[in-house]
């Protein structure tokens, strides 16, 4: 994201940004001193029709599988991206950070797959499918961008370690990636599934969004609810860990926005731990509404 | 580099840098839009008495085996930068890159040993002992530092690939590092003899530098030479690499000084290799001055 970032800064004006966003852009994107334009964020996406209409604007996004909140880009609005670039002269850096993992519905085009302009650049990476630890990831440039990339990359950090690009090579060749995924879906589909029962079954008709993909569901919370950073920090007393936008790996600049959305990563529990973690939150809410009961409460007066 | 660049750069109004440097410095301090001091070396290291006086400097040195000129700076030298560094309230960043490797004379003792205010901030790399894919080196920073690097790391690159860092880990905490180095010493050593005495079979009394340390060394080339960017590229076309200033990892600030310094790196090529690559370079000087002979030159006839 960096080296995009600096591979297209000196042509762009002002930065937009999904708003709620990936914590690691908000950092990227504040420490440049540009000016920064935050988008609203709806059940379908980046709400394109709030974009800036002045020339000249770079903008980071997540289409696939809106980070934080898990919304799908819808294809209507991919196409209203694309125009608006077009028409502001704006490139978009496309961050297709999880999209190896689609449980739900038919395959997904890439924004860069629908784009006819060369005004998207995309990024992906291995942090999800093989790990964190490695720090590969890729992107997709137009040739006349490769040397001034190499150059800033090596300005940045003179390369990157050979071994796992090695090694993550022989892999992607061997065709033992294409298996490791497949085998990865059905381990966190199913973690998935149990995920989003768990939630259905402790409270009364929740709110999920981003079920369909990736490794994190969100959860609006309902309107009487304590507040997201609240039970963020009673289940971490518990050793449960749930996350605010305002935490974790998200950022919001509407820090007076109502604090309703709950972050849950499933991917590296067990589902025995999901089952118990999701049964110990509806204890906690119904503790911190103050309706501890002597009864066992019955499914619907769960959740408040 | 670049970290200890960001963890300084508030406290700092302007950059001084040897000249010749390291090309990798100069990149990053030419990047950051300050005003540069380049500040000459000889063959004691940095001319400490052409320091800037202002205060509020950021010095980046290569005390042990200067970068490329192979010089050492001299201990009444290093005092004198301590002194200017707390007269002028500024800072030091001292690249220790390859002291790993020192053939001749008693153990150096870091400029940041010898610092008793703080001012120096010690750098070093892997690169040169275990190898530069690695992508690994270390600083050693005061605790009220830490946490603002880890916050610049993570913002900069999100950590660093974890399996060298705890293969390395293991390599020096189970002593072999220290054994890999003596053995690397003897290699490098015998290759540095080799190549010291090559040069003086092959030319008349080379004013060789850097020698007692380190994976190069320097040749100060005789008035009547050709430029050492025309004997880089005739070499280059024999198959020899050897180096100018203004090519390879250096960098000269001064593009009007002659063109007399020849760098050689020695670690990676064999004995046999170093004898008749020499032996190439002294037909191509004197094939170059026009004065071929049809007799076996002498000793004495060779370097012009």
């Amino acid at each position: 994201m960096n080296l995009l970032y600096r591979l297209l800064a000196h042509r762009t004006a002002q930065l937009c940004i999904e708003n709620p966003c990936y914590l690691g852009a908000s950092f990227l994107f504040q420490g440049t001193g540009k000016k920064i334009c935050p988008v609203p964020v709806d059940e379908d996406g980046l709400r394109v029709e709030e974009l800036p209409q002045n020339k000249g604007s770079l903008l980071y996004v997540t289409p696939s599988h809106q980070f934080p909140t898990g919304a799908t880009l819808s294809l209507k609005r991919r196409i209203g991206l694309l125009r608006w670039a077009e028409e502001t002269d704006s490139l978009i850096i496309e961050d297709d950070y999880d999209s190896d993992f689609r449980y739900d519905g038919p395959p997904l085009t890439a924004l860069a797959g629908l784009d006819r302009s060369r005004n998207v650049f995309y990024m992906g990476t291995f942090s999800k499918s093989v790990g964190a630890g490695l720090r590969l990831g890729f992107a997709v440039l137009p040739p006349e961008y490769w040397d001034k990339a190499r150059v800033l990359k090596a300005q940045m950090s003179n390369g990157q370690s050979w071994l796992e690009q090695a090694a993550l090579a022989d892999f992607l060749g061997q065709g033992h990636f294409d298996r490791h995924l497949r085998r990865l879906r059905q381990v966190y589909k199913a973690r998935r599934d149990c995920l989003v029962k768990a939630l259905h079954d402790n409270f009364e008709c929740p709110v999920l969004s981003g079920t369909a993909a990736g490794l994190h569901l969100t959860w609006r919370l309902p309107q009487d609810s304590p507040p997201a950073s609240l039970i963020q920090i009673k289940a971490r007393e518990r050793g449960v860990g749930v996350y605010s936008l305002r935490s974790g790996a998200s950022f919001d600049f509407n820090p007076s926005a109502r604090d309703e959305l709950l972050i849950f990563g499933y991917s590296s529990i067990r589902e025995d731990d999901i089952v118990a973690a999701v049964a110990d939150l509806r204890r906690l809410l119904r503790a911190d509404n103050g309706k501890e009961s002597p009864q066992r409460s019955t499914r619907r007066s769960r959740a408040r």
